[in-house]
């Protein structure tokens, strides 16, 4: 899927982002995507059944709030791992870069389809 | 294996390393290990039989050196994957962070031991 000695950078990636809350796929490894996303304000709150979640914050504040258990704020540079089947909502108030890694399988917004949801499909556009 | 909530800074994690070329798993998820590693010099050819190996630059150059195709000089937020199966050596002239996604088991230096390898009982100190 991805070119021989691919390589690229991360903000270049950002910057090709025209939309919130549509990741786009800049990378796979071992079944994995590490993916850009662009987000402001709610998401919807959904869970990944089978699936751990990493955040990294490129640049802005993002807000991971639970339902079980006290939120995490995350400024640049700071990540966080959002357990498999434990619902979340991310928030942030104002425009935040986002670098997550998921499996390759599922959509963002786990067994919840909203508005919001982009198929893998519309999240990989760029490697065809 | 990671405390719930937990969440961290790069930089602070990169600002725990003492030693070059001794990675420090700071997450976990889908069985893969989030690392950040100083590195400076050349490190020893080898290659890892399974397993893809994602490259994020956090600050400094590093140039991953291939036998069968071109190098790949990646700077400051730039991201490139090293494929299973392929031999490779990192160099980096001057002291160089690096983020690493890879799976949970190999050692950093695949089939190869050298002075150089870190098991993970050593790259994990910090989460237990």
């Amino acid at each position: 899927m991805m070119k021989a000695n691919f390589h690229s950078n991360l903000d270049n990636e950002f910057g090709a982002l025209t939309a919130f809350w549509s990741p786009r796929v800049v990378a796979v490894a071992n079944g994995q995507h590490v993916k850009v996303a662009k987000v402001k304000g709610e998401f919807v709150w959904h869970a990944h059944a089978a699936e751990d979640e990493f955040f990294l914050v490129r640049r802005g504040t993002l807000t991971i709030r639970y339902r079980d258990r006290p939120d995490v704020v995350l400024t640049e540079g700071d990540f966080h791992v959002v357990p498999k089947g434990v619902e979340h909502m991310p928030v942030a108030a104002d425009e935040c870069w986002v670098v997550l890694v998921e499996p390759a399988a599922p959509t963002h917004t786990g067994e919840t389809v909203s508005a919001m949801t982009r198929t893998i499909e519309q999240q990989t556009v760029n490697l065809r």
